[in-house]
């Protein structure tokens, strides 16, 4: 079985670049500064079940996310989670959050209806993440 | 500064045990089979800034929540999340999700009301999940 990124992943989310393990995508919600990592494991659906070493990439790949999101944006907080109730693809969110975000302090899961992008505002957002991802990935 | 339990923390879970970096307690409600681990570590509120040795040990002691859960009670998923919006000190929540539970496929964080354990069924579920983490510790 070779890995197929999930088609709700797909629709709901933009590819804005790989990690030796995970790809890194965007929610496209304006509501809240989402990324999702998804590790390009076929079949992987709980983090406890990955092997050790892959364990380990993925949550040091999850670290250079909430890295690359405090020095850009500042949260008050992150929201780091695998869940996979909806989608059962393993996949780990980071959510940037702030005490006045449309959901604070509730998750950001099933809350209200997601508010896709303006174009230019996703562009601009996604350029950033990809300047961000290349200097993590060269540092 | 030493480790203090935040007091909501200690308020609303019970300590099922200790692992070498963090407390294991189980949320008292009855809804969902709900553990945190709480790292004894003054001040740590963000995942991404635990040193990396830290970090390794709490993914590993993750690891262990969630495969003592899939062994006791076969969750059919597991939801894991540091989020902090509501307490900030670090902890990471492992929860056994069932497909007819009380909030699926919802996050179980901000939904509905706890509802305490019955005492003789806490009891119980307690002495289960330290009988495992003593067999987990141990092997």
């Amino acid at each position: 079985m070779s890995f197929a990124l999930d088609p709700r992943l797909a629709a709901d989310s933009i590819a804005v670049g790989d990690f030796t393990l995970s790809q890194l995508r965007l929610m496209d919600d304006a509501r809240f500064p989402w990324l999702i990592l998804v590790p390009r494991i076929a079949g992987a659906r709980e983090l406890i079940d990955l092997d050790e070493g892959d364990r380990t990439s993925l949550l040091g790949e999850v670290t250079v996310v909430g890295r690359m999101l405090e020095a850009l944006i500042a949260p008050d907080k992150l929201n780091v989670a695998a869940l996979g109730n909806v989608v059962s693809q393993l996949h780990v969110h980071v959510v940037a959050r702030y005490a006045n975000d449309a959901a604070w302090p509730q998750p950001v899961w099933g809350n209200g209806e997601r508010v896709a992008y303006a174009l230019d505002a996703r562009e601009a957002l996604l350029a950033r993440l990809r300047d961000a991802l290349r200097d993590a990935l060269v540092g």
